[in-house]
């Protein structure tokens, strides 16, 4: 019989690390998938979890959604790709343009990753600016410009008036240190103050309106305003990663805010799970990646962008998603946070809660925290939460983000929500011994 | 009824300029595939076209190939994409690996942007420098540092005993262009030369065998010979972009060569017709990327990499794709080129063919092209090729690839070999007062 340990030791003779992407290495081995429906997967041994990871939240409807695997299937007899348009593209535009008023113009690609990194070479055209604002610990995808200080840490994140430009991985090119300016999310006064030293010279501030990484917390009215009112002083564009916050409300959490940014990327759920990534937002800006004039500023295409799977897959998504169906995950992700609360208050651990939409993430604090260096993982904390996630994974078949966040979806119903919380209430007791030697204020 | 006409319309309120990739734009509007199957593609208004630009040489099978949707099918009711491994994604990386002796180890991602992204990346971790070199004209992607020069034209390329290095896209960093070193293409003294200045700071070369855009003729034996040994003098990596020339051997083109590169980015054809990437190489390099050790050095993950979709349709494809296939395909291929140089010779037009494996080119010149400069597209040149290919898809019924080049596939027959030629023929009579006024020598 295949086992999980069977598989592992195959793929660790042909993939590094035996693993093609780092998010599903677990120790002693990752596990791996023989079947899913809904929420529920089923490994090779045949055991079955609840899954409220869902692919680092881009299966809003669990897996193999019944409407979408229809739509694909009738596709994929007439074809997956080709050297000329479809109309699925079209529909997939049309569809998104209709539901965010400012995606007034779209431009397909294939994954977060490059929806962010054509979104910042676009404001570099638009600008004629070079560098890239962004928000210490916020996660945009593997481009360089983009994931600066992305894992920043105690011992080189540096003053918190101007935190350090840190590469992620090893090499970075120090021009790519040089052109990223980064700022501690949510402070506006000290990012203002950031932003003003740079002020010739950025193209963009990036900003993902509810960031994961950072701590999983909504931008405030107040930040995206001085952010925003800064931009337009300084002919820099406001652009937004809703990769994975456009869940967050039916136009995306950017529906939140009264100001709008210049330009948004997109990813994860807007495929229906197949790979994919866009830009989106002001169409005089956008105008720089057309082919029609005789000087093409953004040269730019991909031989699987726009392809028809992915579009088609993603619009019956997003027709599924609609504004019931958000209102209604919504509702059950307060009643999951809810029910949650009272587990921690019952067991009496320093554990809280941030989030929005349908996503929210646990925090070994006494408080909700505000900034991406409170909610930091210092190695002592990511062992504790790394015991609790290896419960929930391997005692109570729980699937969870490796962070401590749950990103829900319409699948999911208020008996998974009860077997999440008894499971987070069995897992709370089980650690709370850990806290006496981890600072948690 | 829908027209092609109807649906630009309708795309041209939502995706800038109209499409979501540059790669299908045509003018007056795009056309827009209703179905496909095999090497047989039907509009939206029912014109069917035999295909020899195969999604950019993304289809080595053609349209909806029975077997790679069958498989997909069964894949898709079992789930699209998980927070947890699967074995096909093993699977397709244990073929790849038989397949090709030095693919030690395998990394897949979303497409050859980021293959080739993360390839460079990895380049700069095992290396510690962090200039890249490329070939003058080669298309490698997106990525900034990838595609500097790629469109080099007369007006900015510079000497060639030291090519400028020159964004593609405006606004590209300084820095960027600072660490990108252009050499030309198959010319090993001007290469080396040009190495030499930077000896201490390049972490690769990288080099596509038979560079599409370059003029699709094959590095030459001893180039590759000459770069190897001058990397392993100076502390760097040979890396091959083989996203499209993989399909040239079994092996890829690099079993052309008795060295064989450090490190190959894959893409296109091996995704069988779904979005994939994928990096392979030496074990000891590709270690950079493993998420097994304390410290990270290149801390890498992506929502839709590796996904059992691409990787089934993927593996499908390549088990199909076998040698005997291989060698099928670029025998009907020389055919092919046979004949439309006897068309060549009959309308007596200052046109050659150059190419490799299942690929040729046209150019407009009355010898084989072997320089970038050579092979340049001058404006009016340009045209013409324009005109030729506008014959072919509006009259002849014929999809070839916008620089003049086919990219073949198992599904085309004799049959087909000889509409192209056919069409061809006639397409030269056409153009062929066109060369008087313009430099073909």
């Amino acid at each position: 019989m295949k086992t999980n340990k069977t598989i592992y030791d195959r793929a660790s003779k042909v993939l590094t690390g035996g693993v093609s992407r780092n998010t599903i290495f677990r120790e002693p081995h990752p596990y791996y998938v023989a079947k899913a429906k809904g929420s529920y997967v089923t490994d090779v041994e045949g055991v079955e979890r609840i899954d409220f990871a869902n692919n680092m939240a881009s299966l809003i409807h669990g897996h193999s959604h019944p409407d979408i695997i229809d739509a694909v299937t009738k596709q994929m007899k007439n074809g997956t790709a080709f050297t000329m348009g479809t109309e699925a593209e079209v529909r997939f535009a049309e569809l998104l343009s209709e539901r965010s008023g400012n995606f007034e113009k779209i431009r397909f690609v294939n994954s977060g990753t490059e929806a962010v990194m054509t979104m910042i070479k676009t404001s570099r055209v638009f600008t004629k600016k070079s560098k890239v604002a962004k928000a210490e610990g916020a996660y945009h995808g593997t481009y360089d410009y983009a994931e600066v200080s992305q894992t920043s840490n105690p011992s080189n994140w540096g003053n918190i008036d101007s935190p350090n430009s840190n590469q992620v991985v090893e090499g970075t090119p120090q021009g790519v240190l040089d052109d990223v300016v980064v700022f501690p999310y949510n402070d506006i006064e000290r990012t203002l103050h950031i932003l003003d030293q740079h002020a010739n010279d950025i193209a963009c501030v990036l900003i993902d309106p509810v960031p994961h990484r950072v701590g999983l917390f909504p931008a405030t009215e107040k930040f995206i305003k001085a952010v925003y009112n800064w931009t337009r002083l300084n002919n820099s564009l406001l652009i937004f990663d809703e990769v994975v916050t456009y869940r967050v409300n039916y136009a995306g959490a950017q529906e939140n805010y009264i100001i709008k940014p210049d330009l948004t990327a997109l990813g994860k759920m807007i495929g229906g799970g197949f790979p994919i990534g866009a830009l989106a937002g002001r169409a005089d800006i956008m105008e720089v990646l057309s082919p029609r004039g005789k000087l093409l500023r953004h040269p730019h295409s991909g031989t699987f962008s726009a392809n028809p799977i992915s579009t088609t897959a993603g619009r019956v998504a997003m027709e599924l998603f609609n504004k019931e169906a958000v209102l209604k995950l919504n509702e059950l992700t307060d009643i999951a946070i809810h029910q949650i609360e009272e587990a921690i208050k019952i067991v009496d651990v320093p554990i809280s809660i941030t989030g929005a939409g349908s996503m929210f993430r646990l925090h070994l604090l006494d408080y909700k925290p505000i900034t991406y260096r409170e909610a930091y993982h210092t190695p002592e904390k990511k062992a504790i939460i790394n015991e609790l996630l290896d419960y929930l994974f391997l005692r109570e078949n729980i699937i969870m983000i490796n962070t401590g966040a749950c990103m829900l979806a319409t699948s999911l119903t208020q008996n998974d929500i009860d077997r999440l919380s008894e499971a987070l209430l069995n897992g709370f007791k089980i650690i709370k011994h850990k806290f006496d030697k981890v600072l948690v204020q």
